[in-house]
């Protein structure tokens, strides 16, 4: 069997399935970020590795400075979805070696600037030759203190579901530029008990069923309330992916008080309640009425 | 100007220059590790990324579950290099829509059969399509015991140089099948005052270089005593590369304790010393017979 016929989820459950527990591992593979555990008491360490890969994330003819951003705020945007700050970052990167170093240094000067956002210290990187498109992979490590860290695991029924921000055509620009949701993550989980949490980078419909699967519930949307990019379709917002937006899931209880507190604070940034999660109300899924399936993989 | 043009030390070089200095960040770019702040006092953390390209690091026909073992093994040992011990590592993969699921499985056997052996926990793992080869980059944290942290700019002058087991010929297999020395590093820095230390990936030609330079020294170095391979000329055992031995630096009032105490502890693993750091004799390199130079990059 191919890649292409098996898809990424499943893959890789397939990889890490049977990985040994250990009590130094809060959580292993399947959230944004692993969470081990730290010498420091109430908080917990995080890691997390992503890459971009020419052809696929960015165009050759993309502006290298922005292609370096974009890598280095990817892997920000997963702290975002666990509410933890980002402190540490280092760079793979495989590139041809007709490659111009221009280039690279412009591709650093995008990465720089993006950690330097958030005061993640640029530690190390390694390079390779290679003969293929230029991939770049980032690894960083950071903190989240214990009561704030936000699981896509911990939603539960009748939660209602919100996102940030407008969904769909990111690929027309704004996957070069976005800015990794952290600060509104902080503030989030400093303010409210958020229940789950995710970033959508494949897409509302790829990530909403991750989260309510991780949470073993069922969801429902409202899909004509799904915030669009201008000129995107419902189907584009829930499936072109690359939003970079926060998902979350918290108690209706919270929700007014949600709503009315994150107007003052952030008077620009749409928040949208877009459903909620349920409990499985039956052995087959939900029926949308647009294609639910976000960015496919290995296709 | 292309890569090919400059080399990876110059590139990296050019890349990280002006980096802020930060109180914890101990040692940044330029070393096997990034060496962090613990929480944990009388400790560091160690944070480092590498990866493995097919066409540059193993060969399409190599076996997949050796070809994960390298690049796990690849990565721990530089943690082996600074004396410290790994603990958990992610993977990021990129790989063609055709390439078959089977092959990732054997590949993550060999990853997972790598960080078994030294109770580091895969913690989680990225996968991307790509139009080109697989890349594999593996990232690792861990720990290490502040007085037993070797760095490469450690040296002082007269100390004598060492390299474990024999140098060349890697490609014939050993490559895809090494162990990292981690063992060997603690048992080292637990018995003796290690004053700097570095694995050998780049070939001795490479890296002894590097060491010497970060400790703003020289080096002589007898080639006749390096040791070589079955088969190896000297040519080779100095700039084949991918040996992933451990080059030190140690005082030479425990030489003759540390020889002795190897023997009786390793019969089995050679110990050579090869030379030893000297103060700048003048602004000329001083000049070898062979070619000295390890692997290139980008060529």
């Amino acid at each position: 069997m191919k890649l292409r016929d098996l898809g990424e989820d499943r893959l890789i459950a397939q990889l890490v399935k049977d990985l040994a527990a250990r009590p130094d591992v809060i959580v292993g593979p399947g959230d944004d970020c692993a969470v081990l555990r730290s010498p420091r008491p109430g908080e917990y360490l995080l890691f997390k590795t992503d890459c971009v890969v020419e052809g696929v994330h960015f165009s050759p003819n993309d502006k290298p400075i922005a292609v370096g951003w974009k890598a280095m705020m990817r892997t920000l945007s997963d702290f975002a979805a666990m509410s933890g700050s980002p402190q540490y970052a280092l760079v793979t990167l495989a590139a041809a070696a007709e490659q111009e170093v221009r280039w690279m240094r412009q591709l650093y000067r995008g990465l720089r600037q993006a950690a330097d956002c958030f005061r993640v210290a640029l530690v190390g990187g390694e390079t390779s030759g290679t003969s293929g498109p230029v991939v770049i992979s980032i690894s960083a490590l950071g903190r989240v203190e214990k009561e704030r860290c936000t699981l896509r695991s911990g939603g539960k029924p009748g939660d209602l579901l919100f996102v940030t921000g407008k969904l769909g055509g990111s690929f027309n620009g704004r996957h070069l530029r976005f800015v990794a949701r952290i600060e509104e993550a902080r503030w989030l989980t400093q303010k409210f008990q958020i229940h789950a949490m995710m970033d959508l980078s494949d897409g509302l419909g790829a990530d909403l069923p991750r989260l309510a699967q991780a949470s073993r519930l069922d969801f429902e949307v409202d899909e004509s309330v799904i915030p669009r990019s201008g000129g995107c379709s419902i189907a584009q917002a829930i499936n072109d992916g690359e939003d970079y937006e926060l998902l979350f899931a918290l108690s209706p209880r919270d929700a007014e008080k949600l709503g009315k507190k994150w107007r003052a604070k952030y008077p620009r940034l749409e928040l949208t309640r877009i459903g909620r999660l349920i409990l499985h109300a039956s052995r087959l899924r939900q029926v949308t009425r647009h294609p639910f399936h976000g960015y496919i993989h290995f296709q």
